[in-house]
């Protein structure tokens, strides 16, 4: 098989590329995802393929979307951040476009993306938290994409890390993506600069004056800087992003981590704390070897990538 | 290959035995576990193997340990309940017998034990927990046992549910298995043997009249008599118990879940309250295929009878 389509479906665009066989994109666009109506998502997906299928020679197409699909690949059964419910996503699309489809969980293709071509070569019992809104989890065992028995394995941001914690898209409370995300960075950040507005200067000068508008971007710039409130924020999360870490090592011992996703850009500033707090809380510590904690190489085209090279399979 | 020897080293006793290709044992040895030098555990093995080796044609030996084993299946690296670390048990267990050994975890040998001739058969993606002392579990993922990078994989006893919680024998603090496991339920039965002893006579009239007395086998006895004390205990670990499937299924989205060690002999006593928290708490509930959740049918044998059948592999 030779090129394929990736498409990455996030809360705000969809980003579709023609991809070789080597994981090249050859080209990409674009679109705003129709957030309000997420049954013309699909239409914006097929719209997208078919004018890339009018420029390039492809044969299938592979959709990363955010959400729990089953283990046929063809429907969104649940979105714990988008309204999807049961959404047979892979018939519309193909309909539309008229290539053959496969839809898969966004972190599961980016897990892909950067198993094959990215920070994930050569580990073939690994795994990939994307840090975005939420968290994105994709598992790679013995070289395969780790699916479960219907589908939805790997769902690691909804784990429940506090009893009675904090409430969850999802509808449960205390999971792990409620204390280790990009919304929980800026939660951190806003909570820090309504509380403590003297620590919090930097953060709120880049918020335009209120906590409410401080965003993630913003919290990793002024760690950057090396903003000590922005620092701690990070601390926060980085530890309990640790404590997930160690927690999935007793559950699934892989030989490496990859943190990707919009979080991930802040490099060691997260990476240092996360890495401090798995290594003092892993079981067995001192008596095994530890996986390594690497941020993910492809970016923002890790998902493009795997979700096409899913689509040969 | 023919016969094989399973052995299953618990905390106070070896257990070897002679089992077919079809997992029936054909003869079976137990002796006391020398707890207190486990490096002595070893020639116990050693001289129960070469016993049955006199009676039997055998080819291999499984051992079935309580603790971390490395991914060459030769060395107890840690033993969160035992004394070993970093034990040799594969070298002196073949040399005292002369027969090739593989170590596994106990608790993998009985998930695979129970997977091919017990209540996991026919179900490729099971997560097995047995509830003895503390917790042990194996994970069939595609109908391979789960390892995991250097051999830790499905230590899901060690994984996190309650920040700052009750200590471990791992040395960490809020592992599952102080919550969900025999010494939970016996922790839970003395508490409230000693705070309400009003509430609690059954118990403590089983357990000579004093909270210490009482023993996981007495609150068993009690709640299969309707004691509501006793069941009261049970309904605590088993919403334990279900709060943990339902992270398992988060996590790994197995197809069956099987209850299996001493706890598990209180079968619905222990199940119902279990399942009740487990569809109320799993991540994605009404728009997934649930998990079912069944008691383990080879009761103690599962462990011989799985370590036997991994020697041939």
């Amino acid at each position: 098989m030779g090129l394929t389509i990736g498409v990455d479906v996030g809360g705000t665009k969809v980003a579709a590329g023609v991809v070789d066989e080597d994981g090249r994109i050859l080209e990409k666009l674009k679109r705003p995802t129709p957030s309000s109506s997420p049954a013309d998502t699909a239409d914006v997906i097929g719209d997208a393929v078919l004018e890339l299928k009018g420029r390039h020679q492809v044969e299938a197409v592979g959709v990363g979307a955010a959400g729990f699909v089953d283990e046929t690949r063809s429907t969104v059964v649940f979105a714990p951040n988008l309204a999807w419910r049961d959404e047979p996503l892979k018939k519309k699309v193909e309909d539309r476009c008229g290539l053959p489809t496969v839809i898969e969980n966004d972190a599961n293709a980016m897990a892909w993306g950067e198993y094959r071509f990215g920070a994930g070569r050569g580990e073939h019992f690994l795994v990939c938290i994307t840090l975005g809104t939420g968290i994105g989890g994709g598992v790679i065992i013995d070289g395969e994409m780790y699916r479960g028995r219907y589908g939805l394995g790997a769902e690691v941001g909804h784990y429940r890390v506090v009893p009675d914690g904090r409430r969850c898209g999802c509808g449960n409370r205390g999971c792990w993506e409620q204390y280790a995300s990009g919304r929980a960075l800026v939660a951190e950040a806003r909570e820090l600069a309504r509380t403590s507005p003297a620590i919090a200067g930097r953060l709120l000068e880049l918020g335009d004056g209120i906590p409410e508008g401080i965003e993630g971007e913003e919290v990793t710039l002024a760690a950057k800087e090396g903003d000590p409130a922005a620092l701690e924020c990070f601390r926060v999360v980085g530890h309990w992003l640790g404590q997930g870490l160690a927690d999935l090592a007793a559950l699934l011992d892989p030989g490496r981590f990859l943190i990707g996703g919009g979080v991930s850009d802040a490099g060691e500033l997260l990476l240092e704390p996360a890495r401090s707090t798995f290594v003092k809380s892993v079981t067995g510590r001192g008596h095994r070897t530890l996986a390594d904690v690497r941020i993910a190489e492809l970016g923002s085209d890790a998902g493009v990538v795997g979700a096409a090279d899913l689509a040969r399979r």
